[in-house]
């Protein structure tokens, strides 16, 4: 229990830094003959990959996973899921300036006091690097969810506001989301989008944003009250995920300025079945999912490392002035939506475990 | 591991629902020769009771809380600490309208859904009264913290939006706070919403509202990264709280609308020490406490219950409507204060307890 | 995870000590819908409770089980199960004594040493008194047992040996188990151990023993493997009891003397189900149970509490020699009996909603 | 939780099969700081290795450990260590037969059976090779010991028995263990052995033994009762590895024989400490440890991997012979020993920090 394991029943675990020799993840607990194959994790690495557009960091990974363990003729197995991915991209540069000096905003300092030591190649242990093993981990989990849920469970995410710039809901396409770099679901908003980040991104500055992601076709039950509730996980889950300062569901802050009429989920039945009438709740009551959609939205922070001197600190104790050269997103919130997602499908697995559990299915 | 357990090495269990014949928790975990008594409990359970003033549920409990285990001659001795307070108001009332109907925003349906079956008098382990113990486990936290930390922890909380109808920030002053029934920290905001829920409570309505908590004096260090970073169980911590659907740390979803030169915490050095010149992250970075100010908010919906009639539907699968008559709280947000700061302190207890176990104090 | 829990899915936390006001537990994880009621748990305690013979401590405890939450209508509703027992026999006696002395073989020392306190009446929090919440868990986790299994499982146990004198197996009858004080399956050994004891008790000496306990109609497929394997958690179970230095699975020990074609245990298919020829391996094969009658069986110490003087220390690091006067147990191996059904039961319990959980029923 | 991890704060997950590309773990929880690097495990994996003697199976494998991350600069950073053994020897060879048949005696039939599907090359995740990991975390455990104890913690073992063959306890001698393919600890019972496991495995059978494992230097203090003792965490870790049907600490089963006068461990005052007289409790008293060396066994049933024919089953049903031919342990004791120590070495390393977290060092 020392913070590098997500999950109870779907437990997956997470080791290595930015600039060692691979990454990996250790999933517990997938059930027994799913279907699975390194075909089913890559393409959700492939959309996280950094480099693949001039928003987000220059830095190449081949980011190719492996599956060690846990599945046989393309079978899980029941037994632990080992997935590994090399780390290709180890350029030997001189590291010497941010081995002495914090930058702020990051992770350098808060390490080197908690532990007294820190690997601080490329950030190591704190860098998005990490978040990789949790999109495969995703992906392993997205395939839980469709061999467990008839008609399976769709879920997606969107980012639904770059700094100032947010979407118009009311032209949200899915389909557009794919059709830019930012998935953006407002295709309009997108084009004004990339004008604005090229101006933050040579200016040398970064800007924050809003990520949303939907699970579709959840089965009513899940959730383990009272602290275990789901809406209390999924705000771990993403609020554990690289810049991330808010968390909500459903209408979230917003719900602070309504009234009880206003913010009614009311239901009717409808071909036998109940039928919410609106969503304000976001999919959850009471900790335990509705049967509605899911809904989940996080906030980014713009990254610190940016090319205006900041003040700052070093090891020793003096000030001394920061600036980031080099490889970085201008908007990480960008490469958080495939992160979102699979942390939704990891927390939506281990509830559905749990509740199969407890309660059966 | 069935949802009704938090923490890892500071860990408390609780038990009970509304209208049973008790609720308890046993706190697992506590470091040994703390001084503590039902003295050191009672007061924050007091600040939290119901019926205090017009503006919330005007069920009386006693909630007076009884030490079973874990204490002997007024100090903790490592072993569990139990505690049980007895549900004195279970006025025998008819239940068999809410027994059959799912009030709508409640957790009724789900928790019928979930299991199968539910102890439908005064919502059972879904209502509010739970939160007692949270609380009561928040005030040995507390004693662990102030007892291991020099100079203690300071954990305090406001509520700074009822609605509508925001605090202003400059006229903060914690003083206030226990001047008025809403923990409001501004005097004058406090005035004008007496006003205002006069009038959503004599109409019959709810609003909703933001509850801020922080806690000073945290020791740098406390979080334990990648998933069980401090503002990651915050998260959870708050979310897992009745009626929350949002969180955020420090600037939170404001955030997403800086630069990064805007949302930078520039640090000196000051007195031999590291001094941040703002705050924006709200006390942690890469999950870790900086030894700022820990900052968390958290949204609180209007309470459903309410007394214009909304449409739901029966156990049977019946259209009907559902209007709530009787005791309840117009803003359940001014409830909220208590609570988040017991799972703030609870949380931080936890995370120093796990720190010291890996890496010392 | 500060030790006072047991089980993952089925899990119940106990607290109390020997002589505080009450000790109770709580059990999260009991699936829904399951009939349960006092009258299920009691006579389990029953059978546990000392003072029923001259040869258990006369200490007389009434050991009036409450449930106090988790069951609505006589059934559970998937909520905690909260029960307290009230010490009603606390003696104000004179513990000056023993408040300063740690008396030999006990875990007076241990817990002075580990806690920098102790609650030393009764031998408070390490006394045996504990073991009536692990009564009470199990009889809750039969019905689970029960309720999920078709056709129920069978839990029971009996002494096999008191000290130098074991029982003849052949001649084990369950029926007589209820018959004698020493819950003996061979009535003539029985008679051979009262004189025995008799002995034993008036001499205020004391004597080990071992205790059998077998589990039939477990369902093939139970355990974890490969840290959490049926065998190894009951092995925890067992040794976490008190007064237990060892465990063994079927042939246990013996199997170290064995060659690989006497510790063979065949299969044939019988009936169109796998049969197997004999059961050295105790009903698990490789961390899971095989569907035969699981067999654990455990030692038990002589209790440290004799007439004889022992030297000791005391608290201030003084020599001192301690003989324990009054009510104690002769063989502490009887009550064993009991408990260590219910360690079994809530093992299986919580194995069977793991099984189901990973893998469905 | 689905049963792939050890421990709590030194906790460590494995994965991998017998005839996967690798086996691997990740330790999550490793103290900060700590010299660390492959040399510091390779030794220790190295004894635990096949092939090195005619006494243990022919399967040679490098076993040559990776640290993937959680090391800077030979230093633990506190971040989570991943480890990695790539499987050379993984010889195309025809599972065709024991793809469909059961080995008696072996999980081919549990596995099957729990999850529908299962790996059957070598054993898959059943087989002994996963001991590898644990004996690579044990080597890291050995270093947080040793990092953290004064004077550093010895862990060692030994076989005491091989079938009908004890050692004589009069002629122990530590310094024998390395010089004889047994860890015997009686260089005359060597002897014997050698020419008694010769006879063993020319016929094609095997033979069971019992190792026993002790810990020198423990401190005081270690053991989280009541269900978290420190002997009932090693009864698991022992009961864990493959092959062990029985654990007893101390005297263990042979306390069931003694009286209370001659199972007491006396105590008095020596060089201003407590000195005990004697150690039947094995170190470890109301499940904490004394100080005293800390004392364990482990019995270990023969191979079921035997020439003669068996009976057993097949996947379809049909009465089938199972024998076996080729590379295999005549006595899998042998190579219980170094496992054996290194689960030793986890639980105490575990206990360490949780005592530390609880109650402070």
């Amino acid at each position: 229990m020392a913070g590098n394991a997500f999950g109870t029943l779907f437990r997956f675990t997470t080791f290595g830094e930015s600039h060692g020799p691979a990454i990996g993840c250790v999933i517990d607990g997938v059930p027994p003959r799913i279907a699975l194959s390194e075909n089913d994790i890559q393409p959700w690495l492939d959309r996280r990959k950094p480099g693949q557009s001039r928003y987000t960091t220059q830095r190449r990974e081949a980011d190719e996973v492996k599956i060690l363990s846990g599945v046989f003729e393309d079978r899980t197995t029941g037994t632990p899921v080992g997935l590994l991915i090399e780390n290709t991209d180890q350029r030997s540069k001189d590291y010497s300036e941010i081995a002495e000096r914090f930058r702020p905003g990051h992770a350098d300092y808060t390490y080197q006091a908690k532990y007294g030591i820190r690997d601080y190649r490329g950030g190591g242990r704190s860098s998005a690097r990490e978040t990789a093993m949790r999109v495969a981990a995703g992906a392993v989990a997205r395939k839980v969810l469709d061999s467990l849920v008839p008609g399976g469970v769709v879920i997606r995410g969107a980012m639904v506001r770059m700094g100032p710039h947010a979407i118009d809901r009311s032209r949200w396409d899915w389909t557009a989301v794919g059709d830019n770099p930012f998935w953006c679901p407002d295709a309009q908003a997108a084009e004004q989008w990339a004008d604005y980040l090229d101006g933050i991104r040579k200016s040398g500055s970064s800007i924050g944003g809003i990520v949303e992601v939907v699970a579709e076709n959840v089965p009513v039950g899940l959730g383990e009250p009272v602290y275990d509730k789901l809406d209390a996980d999924i705000a771990k889950a993403l609020m554990s995920i690289n810049a991330v300062k808010g968390v909500e569901i459903g209408d979230g802050f917003a719900a602070a300025l309504l009234s009880g009429e206003e913010n009614a989920d009311q239901m009717r039945m409808q071909d036998g079945k109940v039928a919410f009438q609106s969503n304000h709740a976001g999919g959850i009551l009471g900790g335990i999912s509705t049967g509605q959609t899911i809904v989940a939205r996080m906030a980014i922070k713009p990254t610190s490392s940016i090319l205006s001197p900041q003040a700052s600190v070093d090891r020793q104790g003096n000030d001394v002035d920061v600036s980031t050269k080099g490889r970085h997103d201008p908007c990480v919130a960008i490469r958080g939506v495939p992160v979102a997602e699979a942390m939704l499908a990891v927390t939506l697995a281990d509830h559905l475990l749990r509740h199969r559990g407890q309660c059966g299915l």
